[in-house]
């Protein structure tokens, strides 16, 4: 088995675990040297395609700080599980050598006693780090930093920095270092350089003068949200987390962000289809969690929808007088529900990248009602040529009034889908208003609301336009 | 005027345009010094708040480099209608300042004719740089990437490649310089290692050594969605793209790559919501745009919904007979959309992760046949007690027949959920397989397909269990 070369076409996993199984086999001690250059996350994915049984041993066979770097990229179920599995010592000194933002989130996803059996077992600094880490909301800027960052006294001189840096680096820090930066006497946060800035200053600089005194920082409870619309606004790296009297605590890398992103952008998806958001990924969840996250939603849009039968039983006569009307209602209830679901998937993004605000409302109603106007005027026209079609060439008899009964479905077209339009562009702004997560502003969720309305909206112009007529 | 401090709450934008429009008009060479420690990005929100025709005075005032640096965080629209009131001379100047990649970004958004008078006054590195860079599509890892990486020769010792890094940094070269790239003697891309890490190597070591001969490359047609997937898995700061030969042509960094899964995911969420995506923000779309975008999708969906009419045409004596099943029509309906976006949202993101892949559509179908079931039984239960309650209490009066309703009711609700959720699930696979965004499978487009085949459903249903009774 070679290690894969640079610039080939990266091996799929499943086709290495053969040959490692093998080497595992027969001389497990070259299982570390064989796969050194491989990147941990390769090595993950090829953990993840092989029998269960060996997950164990493959890990046991690389060196403990690959062993680490392994298992931060390793799905987490199965992380669990392995670390589940070990004593409580042999668990530790190979979450010791995970950066201490992943073994704060690694020890997180198992259970309290297991976790502070692994926990004692570390060496009192790291154990001290990891508590204070585990204190955190997972869900905020102190659940995402990481502890290792490079931080200099702003008095230090470049020359000074850059071997303190080089110390640094060389004690094994395996954390990102992009960023360095500088601190008063009391340890708060005065500026921040790139490690290239400091590379390229003039020897005998001081750093408080190279420093960039603007940084951009947040406090431990920002929210996940905030740190990743900092982070892509303000294109950083690293996003330094600071407490209330302004001292470094640690530092949000960019790779979590992205992972924050993902997560974030994989709940309102879900949201968005009208169902609670997964806590893991769709192909891991049981039946029982897939029923669940989505029964609720779905009983309260089917009780809200008997609404519309409630309405309908008051439109009965109208029905029994004139069946064919019953033929419309999908149309009119769908083209509501579907340009209300255009219009609040349009909001919820704009809100989830901070394009509108609360306060934009307005601007959005005046955005929403000339295009639901002119929506609703094509859809209308498109029902009209239909029905004239249908009557003209004989494939449908609408009746002696099939002039009326084409002018009330345009109408109510026009109605329903200005009215689909407003609501679906208002109700993210009522939810955020209300400290609900607009996302929850489903299509789904958007269409019942339209539905029970549009029916009225349908069967009020069928009697306007039709009293004198079919409805007589 | 202050600089905003480290550490404090960052100042909107809009407070400070006040002063510096003062500033502006009073004194326009000491905008530069004032604003020196602030980031560009928070001057491109102080250009977007100030009145238009003030942003030219302002982007002047400051040093040529800080104007490129704001330029490339401003409004795309704001920055083109500033570089085309320039004459080439001024745009040139400004542009040959900005990273090769976001200059070329800022030419492509130009009418053709301004772009190339103003490459033509580039020094003659620059142009043929970005005009190389111009021929790539954007949407590719080659429209993506910067030409300014640090690559060092891998016969180099720690201390040479050090200097050379040095001197590069020195050279004023902005772009981002976290990683170092090796390469052979023809150019082509052999080993990586991070800046942090060649910091920390032992001296007199060489670069081939040190570097990790596992490097994660793409090509320059790479599609930014897998230039995005590859950052993330690996957890990169910078993605080097390579020729066919190996020889590398560039970098794409990070940030880049937040602004792409920003994108892709404004994309996805706008299709999903029925919709063809919007080229830009929401806030900032004409009237047009909005409407042509939203009323393609709208009208096709609306002329499948039509076909729902036809069906039912087919049982008009059915509904004449018993006008309250069309009371339960829009429940039926909606039951089965809601349970189908729900199945499609979950599989388009599950997708747009790489977490399900085509060949998995089958573990799908034997997840959502038990969900779907399940989910129907739980609406059945639902709407047959709403049905038996409003008729025991004499809410409503269902007739005799009452309990064969209810049942029809049930049985269509568990074929209908079952039904959709199997053909949303299903949805994206056949579109992916067809060669179209599997986000494409609109909720709105999933309830109309189940729409139709459900009003079918529905009156099958309706037949079989009533026709000695009501249906008679």
């Amino acid at each position: 088995m070679t290690p894969p070369r640079s610039n080939e076409k990266r091996p799929l996993a499943a086709l290495l675990v053969p040959d490692l199984l093998e080497l595992l086999e027969e001389s497990p001690e070259s299982v570390g040297p064989q796969t050194e250059e491989m990147h941990p996350a390769d090595l993950a994915d090829v953990a993840e395609a092989m029998p269960e049984e060996m997950v164990r041993a493959f890990l046991f066979a690389l060196p403990k700080e690959r062993a680490a770097e392994v298992l931060e990229y390793l799905d987490e179920e199965l992380r669990t599980q392995f670390l589940e599995e070990l004593t409580a010592g042999e668990a530790a000194l190979i979450v010791a050598e995970m950066t201490p933002d992943e073994r704060a989130d690694a020890l997180d996803e198992l259970d309290e006693e297991t976790a502070d059996d692994i926990l004692s077992e570390l060496g009192a600094e790291a154990q001290a780090e990891t508590e204070r880490l585990l204190e955190y909301d997972p869900y905020t800027a102190g659940g995402l930093m990481t502890t290792e960052f490079v931080s200099v006294g702003e008095s230090l001189t470049v020359e000074e920095a850059l071997r303190s840096v080089r110390t640094m680096a060389r004690a094994g820090r395996r954390e990102a270092m992009y960023t360095i930066y500088t601190t008063d006497m009391n340890g708060r946060l005065r500026g921040v350089l790139s490690l290239r800035e400091l590379l390229a200053a003039p020897e005998g600089a001081r750093m408080s003068e190279l420093a960039w005194s603007d940084v951009v920082s947040v406090v431990p409870n920002t929210l996940q949200e905030e740190v990743s619309q900092v982070t892509s606004n303000y294109d950083l790296v690293a996003l330094p987390v600071v407490d209330a009297e302004g001292r470094l605590l640690g530092v949000v890398t960019v790779d979590d962000v992205i992972d924050v992103i993902q997560e974030e952008q994989t709940e309102d998806v879900q949201k968005m289809g009208g169902m609670e958001a997964l806590e893991e990924p769709y192909m891991q969840i049981g039946l029982w969690q897939n029923v669940r996250k989505r029964a609720g939603w779905l009983s309260v849009l089917a009780l809200s929808e008997m609404l519309t039968a409630s309405a309908m039983a008051h439109y009965e006569g109208e029905i029994a007088k004139a069946a064919l009307l019953a033929q419309f209602i999908p149309l009119v209830m769908s083209s509501g529900g579907n340009s209300g679901s255009q219009a609040t998937s349009l909001i919820i993004r704009a809100m989830a990248l901070g394009e509108v605000r609360v306060r934009d409302w307005y601007k959005v109603v005046m955005r929403e009602l000339p295009a639901g106007i002119i929506l609703g005027m094509i859809l209308g026209t498109l029902a009209v040529t239909r029905i004239l079609i249908w009557h003209g060439l004989g494939l449908y008899d609408y009746g002696p009034h099939f002039g009326l009964i084409a002018a009330t479905i345009g109408l109510t077209l026009i109605g329903i889908v200005t009215f689909g339009s407003l609501t679906g562009s208002m109700l993210p702004f009522i939810l955020k208003r209300l400290g609900f997560d607009p996302a929850s502003a489903s299509a789904p969720f958007v269409a019942t609301l339209v539905d029970v309305t549009g029916i009225s909206i349908y069967f009020s112009v069928a009697y306007l336009v039709l009293s004198d007529s079919l409805l007589k």
